[in-house]
């Protein structure tokens, strides 16, 4: 993987665009969190994109696959670490540990009672595996021991450093499957498929998502076999989401070899193999963000030709579906009927704009190409025709085109339009 | 507030239902945890119950409560930590800090040593309040400077333990408010009936919800007025949620004094005072559980008096709302008829319990008084019937009746009852 600094240009345009436009927070140290791939402190946009992505993600694995796939939700921090990443971040009471140096007590003492309070102090997860190995027992009982079946979940983990001493925080998610190790071959190429479907589901362009088997000299111990869903970003490619088909081996270390507790009834008794999914959502989020912005030469009203950008997410995926806007008129009217239609919106789960609201002077042109950059769906522009005869105007982002609509029909066009791309 | 050990009576038929039932992880430290309004390890149902509070919270704060409020995600550790929480707990490496401790330098030069690692490692946030404060710049711009507005957030945080040297998970909700000086008494009012309504709203019992004055000694440094969210526990009263009318000094000192940049266009200018809302979830879960939970006297078939409990989770709430079952008839036709539901009620997004797959045969008795526990809103029971005429059984977990319902009515009903129970 390359590192942020070196391949500065190729993400300049995209991070500049997701500061501006309530993507993620302003900042040198925040838009290299985001370039990293890490987790960052993300603004209204970003973190309803974030809530959409965790949304989908979470209904294709669960509901959406037709297979049996509960949630579940650990801890992201454990007493007894060490069986978790070894333990290697902990986190520690900084009041007690400087009270442990300063006593005055030989070099020998202070070690050891320092070593005894890290023993004590909780460590932070690296990953969601373990977690959900530790939930296989209680979840037997819920599938009567029948396999196959998943264990699900989304939470935050904290990365150890490249010896800089600062650990950093990523959002995974993680799927859990346990199956007959004689199936567990199928289900790994199963779930590969199933996921690299699910990322091209949302592209602008499919085919900058592809899986790719892990080479045999980086598999992590414990696996057999390994694939990689990888993006294909400007500085290069990324894995967004990792499969592995890891065997009985640390499900029988979790549950100290305790064979009898683990056998599934699957025709014969067996314990079940384990394969992992697990995906990094910051990451993720940056791929479709890439991956949807275009830079679209245009005109604009003066004959100039401009740069015109475009952050086409997938509707389902977009922050904001519609911005409200008022053109000419009486302001104060205009602007109830502009809280009626929100009100629609907002019981429909809708995302609305309140644009309305702004009272700065922005021509029509500077706001579609704002609102272009945010990625919203539609502009609905309510005038003075409005409160004659009922019709609005609404500009699409992907085609550009403006069409006349009565104000009774727009909450059911758009949760049309929104339902017919997730069926795609 | 009142330890777990000291009071454990009252608590332990909920601790026992909610282990039983999966809303959590077997386990005594996972009991404790839970019972001590912390996060816990969550089973299937506890995960969706929570997730199920948290979109309720979330659009009963964003986009319900016609309030500006924006959606923001910052990060759970920073570098600078000593504002917040004052770096009480942070992430170390712990081999680096082994790896310090062992060279064979003086005490001194350890000491300056460890101090410098603490330094670099980040500190882990006690509440949300110092994110949002810091994001309040970057969100100036999205109101066109006009007060008043708020950001919204949920996620993990961190308690400092109470001498254990083991700090403790905790997942807040946040809605930092920002708005005029003068108006912000009247805000806090406002915001304490929208939090109270909403608890209520779920509660099967609203009284047992209730909000009191901070009294003068416990308010915190900066606040003037405190008001407090309490659930009445029949262990005794706890917190639910905590509202802080609290100035502007903290924002102040976030942004060092800057008063210009913070200034706001509000009829004259003004730096805006705070008001932050910050809700415990996990204890939110717990009170709504321990709510719903009733304990009733039933006969059985054979006349013998028994206890019957039923979890009436709030419709909205509940994690499963249709257990899908078959009764006499050819299991295969009968299964496929439930796959087919199954299908169908989760394109509608209800969830589901799969519970025809159950190979273990149980009664119809011992299926319901389950499923009570488990808060099941509906069990649909499908037989040779629904073959022949399409007709099966449906049985309400609130009136325990049964009625017989055609199988192209049941998604709509159901659908129905959930969007009724919402806009009650």
């Amino acid at each position: 993987s390359t590192t942020w600094t070196e391949d500065l240009d190729p993400l300049r345009p995209l991070l500049q665009l997701c500061m501006d436009r309530y993507y993620i927070s302003p900042g040198q140290t925040n838009a290299e969190l985001f370039g990293r791939g890490m987790s960052c402190s993300y603004g209204p946009l970003g973190m309803e994109l974030r809530r959409n992505l965790l949304e989908q993600w979470w209904h294709s694995v669960t509901s959406g696959s037709r297979a049996q796939v509960f949630g579940i939700n650990t801890l992201s921090s454990s007493k007894d670490g060490e069986t978790d990443g070894g333990g290697q971040v902990r986190m520690v009471e900084s009041e007690k540990l400087k009270q442990l140096l300063q006593q005055d007590v030989s070099k020998e003492l202070i070690l050891q009672d320092v070593q005894a309070l890290l023993q004590r102090s909780p460590s932070v997860r690296t990953h969601l595996l373990q977690g959900a190995l530790e939930q296989f027992l209680p979840s037997l009982e819920l599938v009567n021991r029948k396999l196959p079946f998943g264990l699900a979940e989304t939470g935050l983990c904290f990365q150890p450093s490249d010896g800089s001493g600062c650990p950093a925080e990523a959002t995974q998610t993680s799927l859990v499957w346990f199956c007959s190790p004689r199936t567990s071959s199928q289900w790994l190429d199963h779930w590969t498929r199933q996921r690299l479907t699910w990322w091209r589901k949302f592209a602008l362009s499919p085919s900058d998502f592809s899986s790719s088997d892990v080479p045999a000299e980086e598999l992590v111990e414990a696996a057999s076999r390994g694939v990689r869903i990888i993006y294909n970003f400007p500085w290069g490619q990324e894995p967004l989401e990792t499969l592995w088909s890891r065997g009985d081996a640390e499900l029988m270390q979790t549950h100290k070899g305790a064979r009898s507790k683990l056998q599934c009834r699957n025709g014969r008794k067996t314990v079940p193999h384990v394969i992992s999914v697990t995906g990094n959502v910051d990451r993720g989020l940056m791929a479709f963000l890439s991956n949807s912005l275009q830079l679209l030469k245009r005109e604009d009203s003066k004959q100039r030709l401009q740069q015109r950008k475009v952050l086409k997410l997938h509707p389902v995926l977009a922050p904001v579906k519609v911005a409200l806007d008022i053109g000419r008129g009486a302001t104060v009217e205009l602007r109830r009927v502009c809280e009626g239609l929100l009100q629609e919106f907002m019981e429909a789960k809708i995302s609305v704009w309140p644009g309305y609201l702004d009272t700065m002077p922005t021509s029509m042109e500077q706001l579609n190409a704002k609102y272009d950059e945010m990625g919203v769906l539609f502009t609905v522009v309510v005038s003075e025709n409005t409160l004659e005869s009922g019709l609005l105007q609404l500009r699409s982002r992907d085609t550009t085109i403006r069409e006349t609509m009565h104000i009774s029909e727009i909450k059911n066009f758009i949760s049309r339009y929104i339902s017919a791309a997730d069926k795609i």
